[in-house]
């Protein structure tokens, strides 16, 4: 088998073998076929698709590159969650104290920001001396004692995505259903789950802005895992506007304490909340949705999601000061104020500006190799559907440079649109999909246990 | 502007600016955009395509990667031709000298040998001594006291299309009209000419089997230079069987010394007197294309064109005994008998296949890294429409090894296939195209001066 003959095969349109695809992934993955023919493969894949059998070959060829994580030593059904990427976005942190709390067990691998959207472990960073750089068996210890860690991809685990996902970075493959799922499956699958609920984003701010995209990546996601054996279900969750109040590192672990204590901003806690509940109900530590929304509600309410959330933090080496005390986590100088030039209702908040407004003030990344500063962001005083009279403040932006301040400013008010009329307010999540097919639904919808093996 | 938006650009099928193809062709060539991005690109343009401006654009950036090469100091028009590579196709080792010989100069940058078509700098390689590397200052000289000049391309000229085309070949994105046309056009446009003639080979042994393809490859080429105020004119000729009797490097010098000679196949010295009389008329050397005929037939018949051949080999330091006595090439010590399997007509020789023995036998390329043995080799002692009986020789092999004469032994008596009746003879100059279209041609067909211009 040559690597060139395997290129003119998807060049010309035609489905490639599992024995290709491995042949592919492996020989890139150990240095003998180069970056330039992985970048051709790549285009061709790109502009020629692949089928659900070719991704799923693909995802099994990148989750063979390296280590297999064994997790079967450890008591308890293991379950993760994985979003698409969005603003605001700080989900995550809340969410994996808070299943564990509730007595799952949760090896969560995660991802640095790209572009407008942040990520979990820049966003984890900001707390001081949080390493997120663990070995496996740090990784496994910390999961047996607390039952949740999060850490960074390691050189060990699917090296063969990193070195893709850098390749697809600058060669303008990145946007492609399915390198996408194979990506995202093959880094979450090797952490040896029972389960994955997905949280696909939809609208403005997200990868994805037509539903078409986001069904055909959720249904890839499921197919991948239910022939692995693995439950997988997927929310499609609105991305128009930020989540949450806060944007920025720092500011978003500020927010993820007021969660964890019981406060915090109502978008974010329905949507954390409607997630755990997923979570638990796939992995049987929840009989139905409404007792799994109970559960992470208790745990929220009662303080067992901040005890743990500490807990790991303290595992990971992060200061608690910072946790008891959000004002000592990294907070820059200058404050900035937008104001509303007129009044009326804001009618839409465009996420993907206000993302692009914290890269501008240097809380994000332009590409893999930019350092981030986790003091910046931007605090959201108004956001859709609320009344605002001229001169009101809109938002906070915190610049550590006067001259990035000032592009966020313009950004930012960029971001805000008025309306006469308050705007009909759009749900939080807007589709459930599961192997059965996509279904509409509302937050608070009845959903129930047979949605998760599509009987429904 | 970023390497990464270009190749966004031609992935989502939009065209691209002189500028933006001109950063991508100079910063690739100077080391600044890394073999990925090229891949990538590469990969987009051959399945998005190029339209002709684009592919104009091209070109010219490719010509500007590198020197120029300045022949107005010496006297004469400059013309040259190109062929898209075939089987037993030596036409270039005759045509050049004989053209010179009646009186143009001929400057010929030319290729090596890739897959199953033979290269002319091979063919001439097999010459004891000769050096196909020559400096631009030799290159210069030799045409200014010969006339003409055959050599590789050098680092000073179109640098580019050297680091594209060792591209391409790795990266399944050869068969590219845009790419093809672009390469074509830059390395010999280089050469200061006047005029090109293309010998585009259409058939079973050519890049291209499909009229279509091969009239949009030669009209690519004929618009490139006609905006560059150069005189194209493409022939579209055959090849479904091998041009002469001989294919393999030494092999086909001897028949090109017997073609010198005032011998040879009827098939090479009619397709040699052809394009010779195109040549010459292209450039005002002759009247009419039977006045050209007459030229390139007198000095094949009167030894001015053998002079001409011997001056050149002797300047590029090639030993004339070998010219003088052709049993002095390297010529492999196996000999190896194909016999007719039963009696009939030669319904057909397909070239590709005796392009792939030779390959075989070690006489051609497997990737542009291979050795070449210049000793092996196939003569053809019966081609298309030839009468044979049960037992009687089809071809001779020589081969270095016996293993790999058995090879080719096998893929020669596959290449035949035979019929009962005579086959209609198809002719050996299909098309001729210029400016103004396509024009179904016989080989002796009356063709005027105003074909050139496209006003006939």
């Amino acid at each position: 088998m040559r690597a060139y003959e395997v290129i003119s095969k998807k060049r010309d349109g035609q489905g490639l073998s599992p024995e290709e695809i491995d042949f592919f992934v492996s020989g890139f993955t150990k240095g003998e076929i180069p970056d330039y023919q992985m970048a051709s493969l790549l285009m061709a894949i790109f502009l020629r698709g692949m089928n659900e059998e070719e991704t799923f070959s693909l995802t099994l060829s990148m989750l063979r590159s390296g280590e297999k994580l064994d997790l079967s030593d450890i008591p308890g059904k293991k379950v993760d969650k994985h979003s698409t990427g969005g603003v605001g976005d700080k989900v995550s942190l809340v969410l994996a104290p808070a299943v564990a709390a509730a007595g799952a067990i949760v090896p969560m691998i995660s991802g640095r920001g790209l572009g407008h959207t942040g990520g979990t472990l820049d966003k984890l960073e900001s707390i001081p001396g949080f390493r997120t750089q663990l070995s496996i068996e740090e990784f496994k210890e910390n999961l047996s004692r607390i039952g949740v860690s999060i850490i960074g991809q390691t050189p060990e685990l699917v090296p063969a995505d990193a070195k893709i996902y850098a390749l697809r970075d600058v060669t303008a493959t990145v946007d492609s259903i399915p390198l996408i799922a194979s990506s995202i499956m093959s880094k979450k699958l090797v952490a040896d789950l029972d389960a994955l609920v997905l949280d696909v984003k939809l609208g403005r701010g997200a990868v994805f802005d037509q539903e078409e995209k986001a069904f055909q990546l959720a249904r890839s996601l499921i197919r991948i895992g239910s022939r692995l054996g693995k439950r997988v279900v997927a929310l499609v969750t609105d991305m128009d506007q930020p989540l949450g109040r806060m944007v920025g590192n720092s500011l978003e672990v500020k927010e993820t304490i007021d969660l964890l204590q019981g406060g915090g901003p109502e978008d974010l806690r329905e949507i954390t909340i409607d997630l755990g509940a997923w979570m638990l109900l796939s992995v049987q530590e929840a009989k139905s949705i409404d007792e799994g929304r109970r559960r992470i509600e208790g745990v929220l309410g009662n303080g067992e999601a901040l005890n743990k959330f500490k807990e790991m933090v303290e595992a990971q080496g992060g200061g608690l000061k910072a946790i008891d005390n959000p004002e000592l986590l990294p907070w820059a100088k200058l404050r900035i104020e937008v104001k509303a030039q007129s009044r009326g209702y804001i009618g839409s908040l465009d996420a993907k500006k206000i993302g692009q407004a914290v890269v501008a003030l240097g809380g994000g990344r332009k590409d893999l190799s930019s350092r981030i500063d986790h003091s910046v962001g931007i605090e959201l005083i108004k956001k859709e559907g609320e009344k605002v009279e001229e001169g009101e403040s809109l938002a906070f932006i915190y610049a550590s440079e006067e001259d990035k301040g000032e592009e966020a400013q313009l950004l930012v008010q960029n971001a805000y649109q008025f309306s006469e009329e308050p705007p009909e307010r759009s749900p939080l999540v807007h589709y459930l999909v599961t192997e059965g097919g996509v279904k509409s639904v509302s937050l608070q919808g009845a959903v129930s246990p047979q949605d998760l093996t599509g009987e429904a």
